[in-house]
């Protein structure tokens, strides 16, 4: 759910939506503090959760929104804070669905909390309880300011209800592969490898590429084709960063990525890759599985099962393909020179990044 | 936070209102088909999780809206929806927060989304898991249809812009109000009865009567005057109706009220009335809550004692200090007659009654 750096233009712009999303959050806090100590607390604790990211959805938006002449940047930095906090709120509740307490290497919004009432003498139940209930809300507080971003934007009607129409979209396509995904996860389905492309497109691809460039376009007035080629390219190129994180998630240095290699594996985390793999496997993936990833040998045996089936190649070739697919589709006399060739540099990120 | 009936005119508009979120969920469920049959089942869930509401809150809205003058009926449906749709929403979050699985008598979505993935051979904890996630994702989807309704209103900008800062802060006091009641519900925080009863003005007041009446009254284009009287009387009426629910949660007749008296003595909520009680209690109060309300007699005892410790009727004098303050307010030349009637039997209802 979470890819990382990119390399964009734009830096000021995303220096921009980082400030505005201070001045978002420090009001906030304000305004939480006659509603008692704990208010203000989740607040700050919120403001935190955006903390760490490197904020490319934001510069999709604007990147988007100048290379087709957009020149009303508030409006555009508007949009960009939209999608931060949305992805915030998702990683917020995905959190709390996956029962994780750190991100980052550090304890997110439930971890902290949990932890602050565990040291004031709460049960380890009750806090527990508290930072989940916590974060649900912190969430629902971010998906609700994530929408009134666009909410608020004064435009015509019709432009404002294009872009609400995309950010209704994403919210109903990524709730979708958060459930499937849960479904996968938990063993309430067991999905075929197609199913796994699937979710890795909807709880991953729309929100964090294709939405944020189409909405960046949409605001500047761009026409249908342009829309066309950035939703293929977003599409191809979500799924190419979605796999890539999963093969970083098994493969990966966990010095370089930040994330712990046994984490994927242990959460019983169905991706395509692992999917392909237990498609072909003769009971010795499920057996090792089963036994656990808790020791560096336990994930060697992983990787190596992994490696033999042949899911880390078919992976690989995979990513190679979206990549490609996606860059077909932005070389088109629809879409400006200086966004192909920035968007180029997104694919060529997606195909070998290692951290 | 589910006050029952009230007695309103307009039935005609509520009516309408529960077609038109049918027509919604309806339109949801065919839009989920191509995410998989997970999804359309969430969203039918979704639609039943409205069901057996009394829509009292649509009503409120309706009946301050032609109050004040209104005529476009589409709209006021529309704003009516969301509070419903924001209400449906918050009893989903708040029950995974309680880590309740039923609600009015029935598997609430969590429950039956875990009982039906359990009848399937999943695990009890991943079943869980996966109803827990479940009502996550639903109440997201329906955070973000609450808003839309309003962010797709074509009124003038500062208008729709009265409406979404009301909305906002709906969302902003009922989080907050929610927080307060964790944090004293699993001894986070040990309240002062004051504060209990903030929480209870911010979890249920504001939402649920506040800002419906003020949200029909803005729409029509109401002056400052009558949103003052309107936003007093929702203000106390709330909480009336909120004690009385306290009330009735520990000594109303379960026929009438369809709730378990047990419920709100075994989840540990400090109301404003617990509040009383264990600040007058002597231990035994304490004691008799740690040994649980699991037969009738625990329940007789727990009765006993806070109608001992004067709790019963401080509470009932408050609920009837808070009618009478908010039948003054709209006593007022800014409230139409007819809707100060109306309002009047909202008050007498809060005061006396028994489900």
């Amino acid at each position: 759910m979470t890819p990382t750096t990119l390399v964009l233009g734009s830096t000021d712009a995303v220096a921009e939506v980082s400030a505005r999303i201070e001045e978002f959050f420090t009001g906030m806090q304000a305004k939480a503090i006659p509603f008692g100590r704990r208010y203000a607390e989740l607040w700050e604790a919120a403001r935190d959760s955006t903390e760490g990211g490197k904020r490319f959805r934001p510069a999709l938006v604007v990147n988007a929104y100048h290379a087709f002449g957009g020149d009303r940047d508030a409006d555009a930095i508007s949009v960009a804070c939209a999608f931060e906090l949305l992805h915030t709120a998702f990683l917020l509740h995905d959190d709390v669905i996956d029962g994780d307490t750190t991100r980052r290497g550090r304890p997110n919004l439930a971890g902290a909390f949990a932890a602050r009432a565990s040291e004031d003498g709460v049960s380890a139940e009750s806090a527990a309880g508290w930072g989940a209930a916590s974060a649900i809300l912190a969430g629902d507080l971010l998906i609700h300011a994530a929408q009134a971003q666009i909410a608020r934007l004064d435009l015509p009607n019709d432009r404002r209800s294009a872009l609400l129409d995309l950010v209704e979209e994403s919210m109903f396509v990524t709730a979708a592969g958060e459930l499937s995904d849960v479904a996968f996860a938990t063993g309430v389905d067991v999905p075929a490898l197609a199913e796994t492309l699937s979710m890795t497109q909807w709880k991953t691809a729309h929100y964090s590429f294709q939405a944020p460039l189409l909405a960046g376009a949409i605001l500047a007035g761009t026409g249908d084709d342009a829309l066309r080629a950035l939703g293929e390219f977003g599409h191809r190129i979500g799924i190419a960063f979605q796999l890539r994180d999963d093969v970083l998630g098994v493969f990966g240095d966990q010095h370089l990525t930040g994330k712990s290699v046994s984490g994927d594996l242990r959460g019983g985390k169905v991706t395509p890759m692992m999917c392909f793999a237990l498609q072909h496997d003769d009971g010795e993936l499920r057996d090792a599985l089963a036994s656990g990833a808790g020791t560096d040998r336990d994930i060697a045996r992983l990787r190596e099962l992994l490696e033999r089936s042949g899911a880390r190649a078919f992976t690989e070739s995979l990513i190679a393909d979206c990549a490609r697919i996606a860059v077909a589709a932005i070389r088109s006399s629809a879409i400006p020179a200086g966004l192909q060739e920035q968007l180029e540099q997104v694919a060529i990120r997606a195909r070998e990044r290692v951290s």
